[in-house]
Order: structure tokens, then sequence, then C-alpha cells
């Protein structure tokens, strides 16, 4: 039984030798699914059939509260970003397990977006319960067509990312950040906030990802190096600003989960504060610098770290020419507009974490102690 | 001239071996000066003479926004527990070299809230500047007199803690905390969520907490043997919920800057969302139970890292019988009101990372890569 059971899986991976690899591959494909039917064919704009908002409904929304867990959760970081620039809107982020014990500040002007892959989370769903209680809308972003979490929200959007399986989320979150970008853009646009013009533009960039991230899935001898030359070393730090902060929190926690090492990601400008103290010859540092408006702040960290004789690995955008000079390495992302890099710059921490722990040799789609759902407390 | 500095130094410190330790113990005389003046003699309220707001000033706050680095940020997360809970205002609190680049959603309807022990602090100011641009009212907490930040603030509050000598600020967090206790009460009061009987209460445990605290530095043996069993282990984690997991933050960042260990603090229900692959055999983890409403789900994680043989050191409130079968080792704190915890429960964190420190041979008072007070971004 054990053998059929193995084969079947094997099956089920395509040739990929892990799940996990098999799933980063597939999000060129998945990325382009969770756009069908709502980025408009000529680009103009976003159309939600699950939600039919009017310009009152919008006009209702004075709070979003975005409740998740893990990975979704840095999902959330982003679509805060997203939601407050191009719309207005304060955006509040919460982990669930907190969320659901410090009596929230929630009302029936707020908007709850409740954010799981499995739709299954169970203190995720136990905050999407309390939000209702608090008189809260609340819009479900789940991967999983029927799920608890479907099933107990005001209204759901779906990923459409397909089948889940390693325990190390990637095409789920990648998804999730699509979807946070077409309703930052949504909202936006239903508010007035913003310009037809900048939604057209994002709009186009949107529809141009997929082979963007297909591009940087051709190009990973770069990456394996790297994960084969630093894995094992047991102390990885990750440091970006804005945007690129809250990608790094996704990539630190993708690394901690499958190769077990001790990787943390800081806001830049906090490094001062303290985790500099940590930062002496060897250890590794991922920077990510591809926000325009920070990037000359992120380079005097970047200095800052080297002058301790950090090694350093940049994710700067194609055409960025400076950022050589500072860094040991260099992954280059394609270029796209600055709210939609997240959905780029994760792909090569993704594809970091998943070669270090091959290189450590760890068991890749189902990591110690860890449960792909967590439906327990 | 250098010995002469030396003895002038040694002078300073007054019989301590660094100053950092001089500081944690000056704790109880710093957190009474905070309150002196602004506790009420009978305890029936909260006065603070350098506000002085009407009614319709607390009715004209909408939102609170806070802005900090480091430590300071740590005290803010706390704030927002206790602004949220006794005065039902929403605060956002935010880093403040990422506040300043994102756009914050800030008006004329917005208290920004700024904390800065040295009151120099270039990106905190930076921030304080942004936010009156935006039309913010702005209050300042600090400790220095005179300072860039307590000038350029239409409101100054000083925490009264002393001059703060040591890099890893102690009696600045915990006299930062009492503010934020205090302005909690007198918004809450002020604002009529909070009820008259319960202010009365909570101002009473306030004026006890310097006794607590002597009663805590009183006993640092066990601490001491703890730091000096498990302070060569390099890697340490804090695990706590709601107001425990803002003090589990600032007792990672204690850790991390003095003893340089790779100390990361945790809410404990994401445990089991990445950072449980961690957890093996030996790994210390610092598990604080001190909030009735998380403890049952606190003993919860605390098994659960257990079941994977870490150490776990607990801090618990006298009293408490049941924590000792769960855990390695108990820290007892003395039983306050829970919005009051944080400012006993730091303190064995404080001593745990300065005697880690002095374990190691570390520069206690002047760690590597770090400076009192971050005048550069």
């Amino acid at each position: 039984v054990f053998e059929v059971n193995w084969d079947a899986e094997a099956a089920e991976r395509g040739g990929y030798e892990h799940f996990m690899i098999k799933e980063i591959y597939e999000q060129p494909k998945a990325v382009r699914e969770t756009m069908t039917g709502r980025l408009a064919k000529d680009d103009s704009g976003v159309t939600f059939d699950e939600l039919k908002w009017t310009k009152e409904d919008i006009a209702g929304i004075k709070k979003i509260a975005v409740v998740a867990c893990g990975t979704a959760y840095h999902a959330g970081i982003v679509g805060k970003y997203l939601m407050e620039n191009l719309a207005r809107i304060p955006v509040e982020v919460d982990v669930a397990s907190e969320f659901r014990y410090r009596s929230p500040i929630i009302d029936d002007q707020t908007l709850t977006i409740i954010i799981s892959q499995s739709g299954e989370t169970l203190d995720t769903l136990a905050a999407l319960k309390e939000a209702k209680k608090l008189g809260s809308r609340t819009l479900a972003i789940t991967n999983v067509v029927g799920s608890s979490i479907a099933r107990e929200s005001d209204q759901v959007i779906y990923t459409w990312a397909g089948p889940e399986i390693a325990v190390a989320s990637t095409k789920a979150y990648t998804t999730q950040l699509v979807v946070m970008a077409l309703l930052a853009i949504y909202m936006g646009s239903l508010k007035g906030t913003l310009e037809q013009e900048k939604a057209r533009e994002l709009c186009r960039e949107l529809r141009n990802l997929p082979n963007q991230i297909h591009e940087l899935l051709e190009d990973v001898e770069p990456i394996k190096t790297f994960a084969q030359q630093y894995g094992f070393k047991e102390d990885v730090f990750f440091i970006g600003r804005s945007l690129d902060y809250a990608v790094a929190l996704e990539g630190s926690l993708k690394l901690k989960e499958i190769s077990y090492i001790h990787a943390e990601a800081y806001a830049a400008g906090e490094l001062k504060h303290g985790t500099l103290a940590l930062i002496i010859e060897g250890v590794p540092v991922i920077a990510l610098a591809t926000q325009k408006d920070v990037y000359e702040k992120m380079l005097s960290n970047i200095k800052e770290v080297k002058a301790r004789d950090a090694v350093v690995i940049g994710i700067g955008l194609k055409g960025d020419e400076q950022i050589e000079k500072y860094v040991d390495h260099t992954i280059y992302i394609p270029a796209t507009d600055k709210f939609l890099t997240p959905i780029l710059s994760v792909i090569p921490l993704q594809l970091l974490a998943y070669y270090a722990a091959v290189t450590r040799g760890c068991d890749v789609d189902k990591p110690r102690n860890l449960a792909k759902s967590v439906t327990v407390e």
C-alpha cells in the first residue's frame, strides 16, 4: 500500500522532486488564473462579479481590518500598503490569534478581510466570527471553495491557485498578493482616489506578471549556488523598507520553516536600534532594494551591514546599476510598478529557501513540527 | 586623563559594575518620579498639568498614531493596548523609519504620539515633522528636557527617569510604560469610557508599582543562575500573547543588543505557522503567562514547545500554582492589574539580558555596533 501511495504521489508531483518546487513553478499559471475575469480585457480596470460594490458601499467603509496567520498575514501587510495608498482607507493588520483576544475597535463601518489559503485556519475562523459579532462586514480571501471561512463570510474572493500541498505556502501567497492588488485598484477606482490612467497602468503591469515570473524561474542557477554556499549558516537576516520589508518577512518565514535556519526580517531603519549588534563577519544578509522612494536610504543600510563584513545578497530591479557596487551578490527582478514588486521579489526568496532546505537535506514538503492547515489553536 | 575619566565614571556608577545594572536598580525611584504630581494624592485619577485637555479635546481625537524606534516602539505597542482598551480610541503604532515613507493616513483628527528617550532620534524627529505637516496634533513623550523632539512637539510629557547612560534602555522603557498607563487612564476618564472605580483601582495599583519593582530586584539570584546556565546558547525564543507579547518583544531586543544572542519574540499563537520548526531539544524559550484572559491558550503553547523538548523559563504571576507543572523554571512577578503587568514582567527580562551579557563577557554598557541615541538615518 505504501508503495502505491508513493507512486501516486510521485505522479502528482509531475516530475518535480517536491510539491514545493512544483508549486513555485505553477505560479505564472496560478497568478494568471487569479486575474482571469477580474482584469478588464482592455486593461481599463478591475471587476469583481462576486462583490459588485456600489459607490455607496465603498463610501461606507471607514476602516479595514485584515486578519490572518503566517504567510497570509504577510500578504495582509502588503495589502495594507496597497489599499491605504490606492484607496486611502486606513487598514489595520492583525495576527488572528491576537485579534480575537484584544477587544479590537470594530463596528459596522469596518470591513474585515480574512485571508486563509485553506479556509480552515481555526484562529482565523474564530476572528471572522468575532468580527461579525461586532457588526463588521466580512470578506474572505481563500483558495478553497466551500471551506468554513468561505461559508461563514459575507463575501468571498477565491484565489484560484489550485491545490497547494507543500506545507510552505508559495503560490497561495503570490495569488493572495494579486487579489490584494486587484482589490486595491477596485476600491481606489470606485472611491475615486485612483486616477483612471494610473489604474490602466497597474492593470497592464498586472497582465505582464505571469511572463515576468516565468522569466525569473528560467534562471535559478545563481540562487541554487547561493543556497549551496550559504545554506549551512545558522542565522540569516532579511532587511528591507516599506513593501520590501513586507516581502522580507515572508522570505524569512519561508527559510525558517523548511530549512530550520534562524532567519529574521527587520525593517532596515530599525537595524541601528538593536539588531546591528548581531551583524558580524560572514553573517548572510538578504537586502531587498526594489522600492525607488526609499532606495538611497536602503543603500545606507546596506553599507552599514557591509561595514560589519556581512555577506550581502541584494535583490534589485533590472537596470539598477548601483546596487552591485555595495553587495556581494545581486539577484535582479524584472521591473514593474512598485506596488506589484512584491509579487516578483518574493520568487527568488522562495527559491532560496527551497534550495537551502534541499542543501541541508531537510524534508521540504513536510517540515518538522508543522502542519499544512492549522485547525487547532 | 584617561584614568581620571575612568574614576569619574566609576564614581558615577555609584558602586555598580555597569550603568545598565545601576539603571535597572533605579527603576523604583524613576517610576515613582514619573507618577509624582500626576497621580492624584487620593488615587482618584490622573492629572497632567502639561496637557490640561478638555472633554472637547479628547472628543476631537478620532485616531492616535504612535511613532517611535527600538525600545520606545515597544512601549508604544503596550500603549496601544492600554489606550484602545481604556479610552476606546483606535491606535496605530509605527516604526518611525517606516512611518515617514508610507504616506500615512493622518489628519487634524489624529493625535500623533512620539516616543523617544533622548528626544533626538532622527527618524522619530522627522516623523514628528511629517505628522505636523499632515495637520496632526502632536504629543512627545521623552526623557530629555529641551530636546529637539520636546521643542518641536505641540505638547510634551517628560518621563523624569533621570539620565540614562547604558545603550540598552531599561528605566526609560518602564517610565514610558508608566506614562502610557497614566495617559490611558487620563484619556479614558475624560472620555467617559473608564469608570471612576476602575480608574481608582488602576491608580492604587500604579502607586504600588515601585515597591513591587523593588521586591523583584531583591531576588535576582535565580535569574543570575539561569543566565549562567543558558547564557551560551545562540538562539532564544520569547513567546507571549497580548500584553505579554509586547513585553516579549522588548525582552528579546534587550538580550539581542547586549549579549548578541539571536533572540526573537513571537506571538505564541503564531508559533504553529512557522517558528515551531526551530524549536528542538534544549532551545531556551522564555514564556510569559501573566495575562489571565489568554492564560489557558498560553499553557497550550507552552505544552507545544515542551513537547519538542525546549527548555522553558516561565514568567508567571505570584500565586499561579499551575505554571510550574509545565515549565522547567519559573520566575514569579507580583500580581497587579493586567494593564500594568508589563511594567513588572519586563524587569526579570532586563536582568536576564544583563547577566547573560556578563556571563558571555560582553561590553554591557557599550554593545558593539550600537549608539545610545540614533541621530543618523
